[in-house]
């Protein structure tokens, strides 16, 4: 009998028919509940997720023959990683599929935030025609740092390359990371030098609400912050206090404390409403990572991990 | 007695103090009007304009004593050059000085139209969160035509060296121009293989109006069309007609026809409608090359050309 393998998502087709050439018999049930999962988990050898569904406990707990959990992506909050690990599962991410994805889409916030180019272009259909106040700020020149070094940390470093800026790059894990892209920078030097800061965190116990007003109060500078990690590591009210007091002079944002927006509270529609009438955040519903390249590379490169495994 | 130069605009503070130490006498006449210039024209040894003023033949008539005619920017063809250099008068400008903004506005452009920035963006601050109509297309692996290669061009093949595309450039007024960051390409082969074109044109006889159905109709593939140069390359209601007919995917515009909207006759102001309407184009106002660091750039240009004048 063939080995079962659960896809909740709706991934590229490639996914499906590379592991069917595997030889395993994959199941497709695209957007299935947590609590349909629990039900039909005890027959799979492995399960895919993405970024809707969670592996947890429970989960882990309800299933015997469970030899891998994947995930299509980079983040691995929404599985618990060590429980699995002590029950001999085997965790997967693809965090090299989409960092190409996201490094371009850092790079686009920052340039449509220098730019101007949300700001005019929503003047402009509406005929309104300014020149003077959209005047451009150039990159070229500026220092950034990218905070977290990995594999999205690295792609942004790389396309930022021709752009003849000062990259610096800091993670607090890796040692010896400075390569032709980035120098390797101690945080110190990224509160004096800093002119953009754009995070490439994992969510982590040490990560989550990171961005406060105490790390704020570190900079020497105002400055420009792109996040297209996880937004649970900025809170977003003290965000919205550091560029009314203008110690951040603009913001792109892929990702946000609480992503389902019609579940919003009256503080966070408060303190969205507010960032949004700054006029100086521009925002994306954390599509940076979700282009139809990655889709593809993604299920690619899951099949070569779980091809892997013995 | 001190030579005397007019600033018909609000330069960058370096530039009249450049030019006083270079023994020249500055007026600065901000938003002077033609008429006025007429009249006070015949005491000047140069003038400096941008895009607003012109300088025309009647202009030059009235100026025995006019040396030379500089252009804060790129484009000459508000001012009369031939007729100028029969009076041996030199006119001067200053490419270099915004080719960088221009790059980075061009490549600003590109990523917002390929990652939904303005579209997600303005569906996102009205609460609606959706991602997979918002899917990204990277650059990475594209195949862009720079079509012109001159300072502009250059320095946008530069900022893209570091996107992993194939960059192409044709220019029908140089040889061997091909370098490191772009290949020298045939426009039968641009036909052929571009999947984007940026433009980087002066406005000439030869290029008003040039991208019109006939042009379009060589192209073997749909395509995503940049222009940064000048609006009366092509024909707004020719483009609206290709992006209708899917032969243009999509557009990023910062110049236009014509750039007083306020002035729009009803079909212009129709095309820009129904243009906008599509959701496939991103407009904004000609500001590609003016950043704050290029206003410094071209102050200091002029001042280095007007100190090599005998």
């Amino acid at each position: 009998m063939k080995k079962k393998i659960l896809l909740t998502e709706d991934f590229d087709p490639v996914l499906s028919a590379g592991l069917s050439a595997l030889g395993y018999e994959c199941d497709q049930c695209n957007g299935i509940s947590h609590d349909d999962i629990l039900k039909i988990i005890p027959q799979y050898y492995g399960i895919i997720v993405a970024t809707r569904m969670g592996v947890d406990k429970e989960m882990i707990d309800q299933s015997p023959h469970l030899k891998f959990i994947a995930r299509a992506g980079s983040g691995m909050e929404n599985i618990e990683v060590n429980y699995a690990a002590s029950r001999l599962i085997t965790c997967i991410n693809s965090p090299e599929g989409n960092s190409d994805s996201v490094g371009e889409h850092a790079a686009g916030l920052l340039l449509a935030l220098f730019h101007n180019i949300t700001r005019s272009f929503m003047q402009t259909i509406k005929g309104q025609w300014h020149v003077e106040e959209n005047r451009v700020h150039e990159l070229e020149g500026k220092t950034i740092a990218i905070i977290g070094y990995g594999n999205t940390g690295r792609a942004l470093a790389r396309k930022l390359s021709s752009f003849n800026m000062t990259v610096l790059a800091y993670d607090k894990y890796l040692n010896n990371y400075g390569d032709s892209f980035a120098k390797e920078s101690t945080m110190n030097y990224v509160y004096q030098a800093a002119e953009i800061i754009s995070l490439h965190l994992p969510l982590t116990a040490e990560t989550s609400g990171m961005i406060n007003e105490q790390y704020l109060q570190r900079f020497s500078n105002p400055f420009h912050l792109i996040n297209t990690s996880r937004g649970k590591i900025i809170q977003h009210r003290q965000l919205l206090e550091a560029i009314e007091k203008g110690k951040i002079i603009s913001a792109g944002l892929d990702v946000y404390e609480n992503e389902n927006f019609t579940m919003h509270n009256q503080e966070q529609r408060d303190v969205f409403f507010a960032l949004n009438q700054t006029g100086k955040v521009i925002f994306t519903p954390h599509i940076a990572g979700k282009s139809f390249e990655s889709k593809r590379k993604i299920a690619e490169i899951l099949i070569h991990k779980i091809s892997m495994l013995t």
